[in-house]
């Protein structure tokens, strides 16, 4: 280690390249191998963004609840970001020793042996079920249901490992719902792929099942996936799905899959041959980042939605979780994630859809966002000022519930409630989300000890402090604006030998400022009440009656009637 | 009858002026005795409107859920509207044979014996209770939980008059929290006045109390009010209130209370002498404007509240019902009512405060208010294409709840929901709460056949057409403008013996289009099922689960702590 550090202070610096695949662009960064200085970024946004309402190629319409993306917009990052990532930095491209990249999941692309999108493929552009699933993707809640009922009933062992639910987000659902939706094209797919590692395919030629997905949307444990009794079970010829379709070699995170091809060198100007890492997750990368990396140190990465990725020695079953999976984050340790399926974009809806024009004239006249505007003015109540309480459940809940017919709720709206007063409800919300998260994780016997916070929504001080209040944690803030690429970059390191693993590696080049936040005992115990009607509001909706899923079930029944 | 007829169509037309004193303004109306024609209106608002926030003489600060008016602006509608409407209507003052007022209710004036309002009384103009108490005065809660369970404790046979529940808007309610909050002020008042009694004193000097708002609001029941011992038991000192404070001389509606006086004659420009109608409540005093005086045609006003009444020839203990009066609306029938304690309000405080800019600027553009841009929108969806259900509570519930610490409830929201989802959620929520009280009735052995709407909203077509799908009932819409001022007129013309009951009048004077909209089978089937989640949402929120009690009661900690 030494004689590794000395190295890396002499001049012939050197350096990696993360790139960072999220929900409506990729952005590179540049970043010095000795001390994780980002020396140059770039983003590029996804030409099709994300697909709900009709083909791109065809305009022909989609059924509600489909989010689908074009893979050819993620070639163009590498096109596009990635050299210009380099020129921002100054640095000599031939001093790149590595790249790596992190994506959204579960995000999946349905491709032929060669790695080729099925909705590249002539004659097919007008079938939805060629293109890229999105992680939003939440139209294969039907058959979700049906694994977790077969999964219950048969006692499969790996159900409590992803909290006793399968999300209709994850590579089974998805993967049942083509198979039952349209089995030509089912039939006509060699590989159902994480985008994370179709990416990956496409920077060294080499199809490598990142260990993280495989573990958390793959329902690969202790090197097993579900059995072919099980799907077969699930639906008659469904039973060769994993041999036929998923199964493939495993990389560790922070192992090297590959070299980058010449082409993928041309693309993004990087020297042919250099290593390209194993896939990653934008959230499960953001750990290193961010110097968490043991045991109680829960990461949130917060912008649309929330994702929570926690190290640990022990294997527990918490209830709800997302899941665990062996080197999960980290090669080596348990890696235990949850996840709060809208927080930032509550947020944005609702200041795009429930705020009135003198709030918007104001927040011009001072000069802020609407959003920096809203925040100020719910930083001036006492908690509970605005005798509201809302679920934050307008895209479902991920964590504990598992359940994507939940919706969005609010109580207590009089005539004297204002704008500022639902906004803070919201932001409330998701803390109390994250409360129930935290306490269900402790309760499982996996204590959480500090919140490490990244993300866009770190930046609104408002919130964070909420976030403390509600939580009792102190809470530290990632020091860096790009925490999933500089992550990316910490695996790229590593994956090109820099250092001898994550955690040396997160050392040197991850930055976290720590206990930026301190919870307030005051106003803990008036949010403890309000907790409190929050978990009534949690588990008599989320629990006890049918009522959200009566709703959607009424209201799918009179947009088809329409 | 023939006779009066053949006389009202001879060239010596008499005249009656109706005055309805709503929330925020009163409205005079001259009306033709023969036919009901309204020959000119005038409006004066109140300068003090509604003083919730600071008294106007001294800027001391009210708390919460206070709703307090300033006397002299009820006579300032005598100066100023009366005169107007009859000039307005181009007719000589001097064939206006009567006058006749409508009054929002439960209304108090504490006075002195003269009938001098407290306010103006020297050195009490700094005191919140020697104000009136609007109707929508909501702090006297706890007084009117302490009534009912002691009435309750006792079995007191006037509780079920009134559904089970004495409401904190009416006059024991408000007369306690006089009583335990201000005790000196409570001495010095010498009657504790309805406005609508209160105005008609004015008028003809004569106080007598109308037999509607004795009953409805007073707990006047076969000719006796709540015993002293009863009083004694709830707050000791307390079991003088009716003998001191209360009982007075009852008038039937449509009987004379007096005589113009000659300060009134002078105020208002009409001849001295003239017939004063007893009092009345601007919702009772509509049924007849609408000609709905039969047993099963339930009016309802629709306004910023709505109010329900109707007549019928038996004596039924519905629960939740505001109470069931002998006389309450037309002498000799049983007058039931219900309400809901907000509706266009509700309507309103979403317009104001939950509709981005470019809803307002499309409305503009159209050329339309927001409510009939959001309207429009509205009523091209299918029938639960929004996917929401809402509690229409926001100020509380009067029927059949009767809990003012009840609040607003929407569930269903996503990321995908828009404004107008919104605001015909809100639309949907009230027919929902007029269907409970309508099937509230029926099972009590009330039926109601026809639907008469009445109040500024009957204008919304779609708003009605929900209304006659969610409750599959014909509705009928009153031919008027002013309901409640032609109302008065008519009882005006029954006190000045044109006519020899307020039926007669009623079927020469009142106006109604029947069955402008009948209900749609397959839009009520869906309306069933929504309506089936409203329902389990009304028991659970308004029955079973005290969470919007406690989160009022931590609200109200919280501003109080600030």
């Amino acid at each position: 280690m030494l004689a590794l550090t000395l190295g890396l202070m002499s001049s012939d610096e050197r350096y990696v390249v993360g790139v960072d695949f999220g929900t409506l662009s990729g952005r590179a960064v540049v970043v010095r191998v000795s001390d994780g200085a980002e020396l140059g970024t770039a983003v590029h946004e996804y030409a099709h963004a994300v697909i709900d309402d009709r083909l791109p190629a065809t305009g022909r319409r989609l059924p509600p609840e489909w989010a689908l993306q074009v893979p050819d917009d993620y070639r163009e990052v590498l096109k596009t970001a990635v050299p210009a990532a380099v020129a921002a930095s100054g640095i000599d491209p031939a001093l790149v020793i590595g790249i790596a990249t992190d994506f959204t999941a579960c995000t999946m692309v349905p491709c032929l042996a060669d790695g080729t999108p099925l909705n590249e493929v002539d004659g097919l552009a007008d079938n939805p079920h060629a293109y890229v699933k999105l992680w939003k993707h939440h139209a294969a809640q039907p058959q979700a249901d049906r694994i977790n009922e077969l999964a219950r009933q048969r006692g499969e062992d790996w159900l409590p490992r992803y909290g006793g639910l399968i999300s209709s987000e994850w590579e089974f659902a998805k993967a049942l719902q083509l198979f039952e939706e349209d089995r030509p094209l089912y039939d006509r797919m060699d590989h159902w792929v994480e985008a994370a590692d179709w990416i990956v395919w496409q920077l060294c030629g080499q199809y490598v099942r990142n260990a993280c997905t495989a573990g958390y949307k793959g329902i690969l444990q202790d090197g097993r996936y579900p059995s072919t009794e099980f799907l077969e079970q699930l639906a008659p010829g469904f039973g060769g799905f994993v041999a036929d379709k998923l199964e493939h070699q495993i990389g560790q995170l922070g192992a090297s899959a590959g070299k980058l091809t010449a082409e993928a060198a041309a693309w993004t100007g990087l020297p042919e041959g250099i290593a390209v890492a194993v896939g990653n997750v934008d959230a499960h990368v953001t750990a290193p980042a961010a110097q968490a990396v043991s045991a109680g140190q829960m990461v949130a990465i917060m912008g649309t939605s929330t994702c929570h990725v926690m190290s640990a020695d022990v294997l527990r079953e918490v209830p709800g979780m997302c899941g665990v999976v062996d080197g999960g984050i980290i090669a080596g340790s348990w890696g235990y994630e949850a996840g709060q399926s809208g927080v930032g974009d509550i947020f944005g809806w609702y200041v795009d859809n429930a705020v009135p024009p003198s709030y918007h004239e104001a927040a011009a006249a001072a000069g802020v966002s609407l959003h920096e505007h809203l925040t100020r003015l719910a930083a001036d109540q006492a908690v509970a000022e605005h005798g509201l309480v809302a679920l934050d459940w307008h895209s479902g809940n991920r964590s504990i519930l598992v359940d994507h017919e939940l919706s969005g709720l609010v109580v207590g709206q009089t005539l004297a409630t204002r704008p500022e007063d639902g906004y803070r409800a919201l932001l409330e919300a998701t803390a109390f989300g994250t409360r129930v998260i935290v306490e269900t994780f402790a309760s499982s016997g996996v204590p959480v000890k500090e919140l490490i916070i990244a993300g866009g929504l770190a930046k609104n001080a408002l919130l964070m402090q909420i976030y403390a209040d509600v939580t009792r944690l102190p809470l530290s803030i990632i020091d860096s604006e790009q925490g999933p690429a500089l992550g990316s970059a910490i695996h790229a390191a590593v994956a090109a030998g820099a250092y001898p693993d994550v955690p040396a590696a997160a050392k040197h080049m991850g930055k976290v400022r720590r206990g930026v936040h301190v919870p307030d005992e005051e106003r803990a115990k008036v949010y403890d009440q309000l907790f409190e009607l929050y978990l009534e509001l949690h588990d008599n909706f989320g629990r006890h009656t049918k009522l959200m899923r009566k709703l959607k079930a009424i209201r799918r029944n009179a947009v088809e009637a329409k």
